[in-house]
Formats: structure tokens, C-alpha cells, sequence
């Protein structure tokens, strides 16, 4: 787990705060729960895999026995609010919009640039079958993106329906889907050939897997999304689940080119997401130079029931903050101003008996909305200045005894070595003069 | 522990950031450290009380024998800033100045306003022995209340030193100066002769009890902080360690005059703060209507160097952001724009047909800043309005047919029932208009 000292806080609360911006202005709400959930809660949602990496935390009190759990750590983001949809239910709108940026913890081992306590940053629309939400869910994402200078990145969709009814139709049993869909998720790494060994081994029939693999587009170069929909259609047409799948891509995809994502959603039918629940479209952002994904997410219609005992549909996007902040910083995306230095201006102090004229002074500065560090003692002045620069701090004030007596201040600027004179009401606007 | 529905985040977020605004202001920097620490990072830190409020978390794997805990969650921000300053020295400046708001974790039984997880808020100020830095503090701090808009609030100021050498010049004992303290703290309780009542039940001598009470000014109405000084004075002129405390108390109190903190700071002897590791200043920060204190702090010149093994001095400072929450919620006093509704306009869908349409005005609306709800799916107008209407959404749109071939959009204002026929390109600024 990581400490994140100033510069790291900074550049991470860069990337929540475009964040929530975007998705406040698609309406969606914040959402905070607690780290800890009951253990009850968490068990069992996340696979035997899952459960084991679950940080469990020890009752307390006698009555406890030795080594017994009741309460374990957030593991993800999608429980809890599956469990506060259920319990708060009456307060929250019919169509629930919520994001929500927090801390989960998996006890992983760690390796590189994978991490035992790391940010979830979710956004999920419960209430509504309508594509209308899948299509807001791309578009707010493309916003976050691209606000955030992202350009090459390509949305990947498909749909779990579309996919089962592709293998129903290449003759796959349904006993065989899930490990169909393990292989298919290798596509990236394998290639086809690799792809249809895999198939073959798990005894998949060569000619469904090369249906399948045709329909995927796998096997010439990226066509486009209408002669992927066609051929979809062709291995389609007798299944009407699948038939109904297709025609919710064809909505997604007509109702994006009214939206910031147009152009750059591409249908992938060999996209198949690991997690089971999923019921519906299914979605992934990436960009060329990362393996894995900045954002993937879809439609999971049966999860929440199982808390609330009720049907509600819902669809949500997890952004990968911790990703996009590692490929922000190896091509060092960030602005500027985000690496802002502790402060605009550090006041040295010339002597013990002038502290306060030296903290009156830090005052005004600081009314007029400026970041003011102040030495914090009486000391050599080079020896200020070199810490003053050390920190990156542009400026620093002298307010020596000539410069008291004529109510002035002497402004260094560190840069360039200039020193100016200036009244002391007229500090504030120098300081933003030189900021812009 | 508790789930924080949209208002309520809405509520923290926005109290935090004039915390953050305020301290960056003073050339404090954010660090955020993990939620878990090593469990013998934490063991022995808090007294025997706060080891058994440690939530433990069980070692996960095979090796780890049933029921031992090897981490466990933060218990508070001061422990785990020791850690960082130790493990970081190199990388921070020589005064290192850091806030930090984030969740700890008490296994307290629940009770009203007492939660298992709560936000701190900390500031500290690492590395020097200047009173500038406690002049900082409490300017900083007054400018955080006066910010969210406090008026009646009153700094406490006493120093460890001087209390302990009022109680050597009393002729207590130093065996029973943590007895005093504790029947001190209760002074606002129990009145001056309660507390007179608890000493002599401790043996203390009623002339040293009553020496000390008279130099606290408790036996009159709040004396000016020059009577209370020169009390101290006259108790304390044989008493080196005491003489040199009043010293740094007349500093802080003439250096604040010189900050917004002037007039606020209040000595008050009878101060004692519970925590054993100060070593000079400390301060509380109090209003009229509330037991208990919304900030508190003080130097604390040792505990850093347990883990260093070196010398450091820090002096900080905590923002009790529950109560400040508490006390604002029953006053009344969040700003009403902190109170926003989910959107400013919703749009509301005529048709599916004219869904692509909906969503082309919507991302033109977010690309003027303005926040829009889509409502998701084609239904009766009437109920889409209603459905607005509850959310306190402001306005609506209907962009109907005639609308679409007239190129203009009909915004009803919800609460006036007025409906306005406004040109698309028109639509932004006609919303701002309204806002303001």
C-alpha cells in the first residue's frame, strides 16, 4: 500500500475532480459507503478467488471467538451499492445516477503497478432498460478522456447476448460458453490461430469456432461496424435473443453519433469481460499502449435483485483512475498547474522583532487569494532563499527596516534573480501580474 | 458506520474544500497515507484503551495461524504522519507542512454523534520550534471557520509547561499532576468547587488547588489574558521551565494580533487536553452550543522522534470535521448552492424517434457547463415533469416536433410554470440568466 505525498495527492485529485465534474454534468450524483462492509455482505459475490482476497477484520470483545471474522473490506464498489439500493431504496430517485470515487482493498500480492489498497471509480445508472443509458454511460466517459487529453483511445462494445447467441448458433454447447469466452478473451494476446488451438482443445468444433471468429472480425483487419452487425446478423438470424441484442448495438451505436463518443465506438464481438454478471452490452476503453483497459463496464440487470429481492436494471462504468494516472504520467499529460509548487510566494523573516509585521503581511497576501508559505524563523537570508528555491517556490519577500519604513517589499524573483520594490497594497496584483 | 447519500457528500465535500483552500493559502501541502497500517506501527501509540479499539485485520494465507492479526485499520492521522516523516525524511522539506483528511477507524460501541468511521482532519507543522508555527495554526483555523461562516467561536490557549509549573509551584507532587489535569478538564462540568471537591478527594492540598484555580481565573468571570498572565507570572517567577512557557505564550498571543487571529485567542490555564505526548502550546477551539471542541492541538516536540530516533519538532492542529458538520447542519448554516440538485435542466424525451435529437442538445448544453439530466426513456410528458419536479431539477425541456422544425427548444421553468420557446443556440445563456 501506498503513501502519497503532496505531488501524488495532487496529480490523483486532478484526475477526481474532471471526474466528478464530467458526471455532474450528465447528472450523476456522489456516493460515499464505509471501507468496512459486514463480512455476510461480501462473501460469496465475488467468486471463491474473490473471497480469498478479502481483507477480513477480527470481532472484537470477549464474545468473539479466537480468529473469527464479522466484518471484511470494501472489495469493490458495485456490492456496496448494490446494498444501498436495497436499503434506501425509498430515498433514492427511480432512476438512480450515482459515481462514486473511493479506496477498495484486495490482498493481492502485490507486483507492479498492482496494488493492495487502490481507487475504484465507478458510475452506474440504475432504474432504466433504455440504451439511452449505455449511450450517456460512453459519452460521459469520453468526456472524462478527452478533458483529461486523452485522444487515441477507442470504446470497444458488444453485447453478452449477441455472444451467447453466436455460440448457440456455431453449434457450441451452453455447458461450453464460459470457456469459449475465457479463450476469446486471449484474442489480444494469441491471436486467431492461437485462439482456435485453444477451441480445439476444449473439444469446440473447428467450423463453429471459425463462425465464431469470422463474426468477430478476427480474421481480416478491423472492418467496419456495419459488416461486423451484418455478419453478426447472418449467424443470427434464427435466435431471437441474439436477434434482440443486435438491434440494442444498432441503438448504442445510431445514438452515440449524437454524442461526444461518435466515431469512436467499435464493435468487437470478441469482447467478452470476465465478470459473469453481466446480462446485456458490454464495453471497453483502450488506448495502444497500454495492455488491459482504461474504463470497461456494461449492463448487469440481475445483481441488484439479488440484494433487493426485486428486478432492477441497472448499467455502470468503472474508470481505471489508478491506470489512467499511470499512463498520464508516462506521457506526462499532466498540466502545469497541477505540480503547483507549496505556495506563490515565501516571506523570509529578517529578524525576531519583525515577525509580525511579516505575518500582517502574509495576511493581506493571503486576502487576496495567494498561497503564502512563511519561513518560519529568523535566519541567514541566502539560506532562505535556497530553501525557498529548493521547494520551487517562484518568489520570496524581504521586509527588511528600510523597506518597513517606506512601506514597501522587496520581491525576489527566484527565477530570474530580478528584485522589485513594491508598495505593500499593491502585492497582490504584482504576484498575479507574474502568475498569468 | 454509516452510507453518505448524495447531500450529505455534497455537505463534506464542501467543508473540506474550504479546509484544503484555506491550508494550501498557508503553504500546506496534502498527503494521504493508506487506510492500513502494520499493526505494530499502531500497537502501543494510543494507550491500552486505544489498542483494544484497533479493528485488526487477520493475516491472510496459509503461514498465518488462526486468528492473527498482522495489520490493522488507522486509528488516527498522527501515528501514521510519524511513519512518513521517519520512512520520507530525505524526500520532504526541512519544514514539512502537511494536511491531511481522511476516514479512521474506532471500534467504539455506536452512540449518537460517535461514529466507527469518521473523517480527521489534520495539520501539522514538522521541523521548527518557531511560534510562528502556532501562530499559523490558529490563523489558519480561524480562517477556516470564519470561512464557513462562524462567528461566536473562542481559541483556548494554555502551555503543558506552564500548567506543570503552576502544579510544582502549588506544591503538587509530579506524581499527581495527570490526576490534576484530569480533575482540570473537567472544570466547565463540575465548576471550580467540583473540581476543588475532586483534588482535596485526591489528596492535593486545598491551598495548592486553590492557588492553581485562582491563577486559571476560575474563580472569577474570564479575566483578560494580561491579569491571567501576570497570575501566572507570580506563581511561576522561581520556576524556569514555567517562566520560559509564559514567554512563548506572550509570543503567540502578540504574533496573532498581527493574523485573523486576532482578539479570538483566550488563555485559559484550566486547559488540559487529554493526550499525553504534548510538550508545550495547546489550544482548543470552542462555540457556545457545542461540549466538546471543534479543533484542538498543540506541540508536540517528542513523538516524531520515537520512530526517527531523531529530535523533531511539530506542532499541529485537528479540525474535528464531524462536529463542524454537526454544528452547521443545526445552524443552518451550508450555503444554498451546496444544496444542488442533480441537474440544472432535465431534458425530457418526446419520443424514441427523437432521442438522437435529446441527446445532440444535451451534450450541447454540458459544452456550455451546465448541468443536464436525460430522462431515460420515452413516457407521458406529464409524468416526466413530475419526476423533475421531485428531484428539484429547476427546469425542463420538451423538444417536441414543432420544436425540432422550428430550431428552438420549450424550457419550463418548474417552479413558476412559466414555458419559454428558446432558440438552441440561445439555450445556455438563457439558463445562466436564470441561475443568477
Amino acid at each position: 500500500m501506498r503513501d502519497f505525498l503532496p505531488e501524488d495527492v495532487r496529480r490523483r485529485h486532478y484526475v477526481i475532480g474532471v471526474i466528478a465534474d464530467v458526471y455532474e454534468g450528465y447528472g450523476f450524483e456522489p456516493l460515499e459507503t464505509p471501507a468496512v462492509e459486514n463480512i455476510e455482505t461480501l462473501l460469496g459475490k465475488y467468486g471463491e478467488e474473490g473471497d480469498k482476497l478479502l481483507f477480513k477484520i477480527l470481532r472484537r470483545g470477549e464474545e468473539g471467538k479466537l480468529g473469527e471474522a464479522d466484518l471484511a473490506l470494501r472489495y469493490d464498489l458495485t456490492v456496496p451499492l448494490a446494498r444501498v439500493v436495497a436499503e434506501c431504496r425509498a430515498k433514492l430517485p427511480k432512476f438512480f445516477k450515482r459515481y462514486q470515487v473511493q479506496p477498495v482493498w484486495r490482498a493481492d500480492r502485490p507486483q507492479k503497478g498492482r496494488f493492495r489498497e487502490f481507487y475504484q471509480c465507478d458510475v452506474d445508472a440504475i432504474g432504466s432498460r433504455s440504451m439511452v443509458v449505455e449511450t450517456e454511460m460512453l459519452a460521459a466517459a469520453t468526456d472524462v478522456l478527452a478533458r483529461l487529453g486523452f485522444t487515441d483511445f477507442v470504446i470497444r462494445l458488444n453485447h453478452r447476448r449477441a455472444l451467447s447467441g453466436v455460440l448457440d448458433a456455431s453449434g457450441v454447447a451452453t455447458g461450453q460458453h464460459e470457456a469459449v469466452l475465457i479463450a476469446l478473451d486471449k484474442l489480444d494476446k494469441i491471436g486467431p490461430d492461437g485462439v482456435a488451438g485453444e477451441l480445439a482443445e476444449r473439444g469446440v468444433a473447428k467450423s463453429g469456432a471459425f463462425a465464431l471468429l469470422d463474426a468477430c472480425g478476427a480474421l481480416d483487419e478491423s472492418p467496419a461496424n456495419d459488416v461486423i452487425l451484418a455478419r453478426l446478423a447472418r449467424h443470427l438470424h434464427a435466435h431471437a435473443a441474439g436477434v434482440a441484442a443486435l438491434d440494442e448495438l444498432r441503438q448504442i451505436l445510431s445514438l452515440c453519433e449524437a454524442t461526444s463518443a461518435a466515431g469512436r465506438v467499435r464493435l468487437d464481438p470478441s469482447l467478452a469481460r470476465g465478470l459473469s454478471y453481466y446480462t446485456g452490452a458490454i464495453m471497453e476503453i483502450t488506448v495502444p499502449d497500454l495492455a488491459g483497459s482504461l474504463a470497461g463496464g456494461g449492463r448487469y440487470d440481475n445483481l441488484i435483485g439479488m440484494f433487493l429481492g426485486a428486478d432492477v436494471p441497472a448499467c455502470g462504468i468503472s474508470l481505471g483512475l489508478e491506470r489512467i494516472l499511470v499512463v498520464m504520467s508516462e506521457r506526462d499529460m499532466f498540466p502545469p498547474a497541477v505540480a503547483k509548487t507549496a505556495a506563490d510566494i515565501m516571506l523570509t523573516v529578517w529578524s525576531g522583532e519583525r515577525l509580525s509585521d511579516t505575518l500582517a503581511l502574509a495576511a493581506l497576501l493571503r486576502k487576496g487569494s495567494l498561497r503564502v508559505d512563511v519561513y518560519p524563523e529568523a535566519d541567514k537570508i541566502g539560506k532562505q532563499f535556497k530553501y525557498a528555491s529548493s521547494r520551487g517556490v517562484p518568489f520570496v519577500a524581504v521586509v527588511g527596516d528600510d523597506e518597513l519604513a517606506r512601506g514597501d517589499v522587496a520581491i525576489k524573483n527566484l527565477a530570474t534573480g530580478e528584485q522589485t520594490a513594491v508598495p505593500r497594497d499593491q502585492v497582490v496584483a504584482f504576484l498575479r501580474a507574474a502568475k498569468n
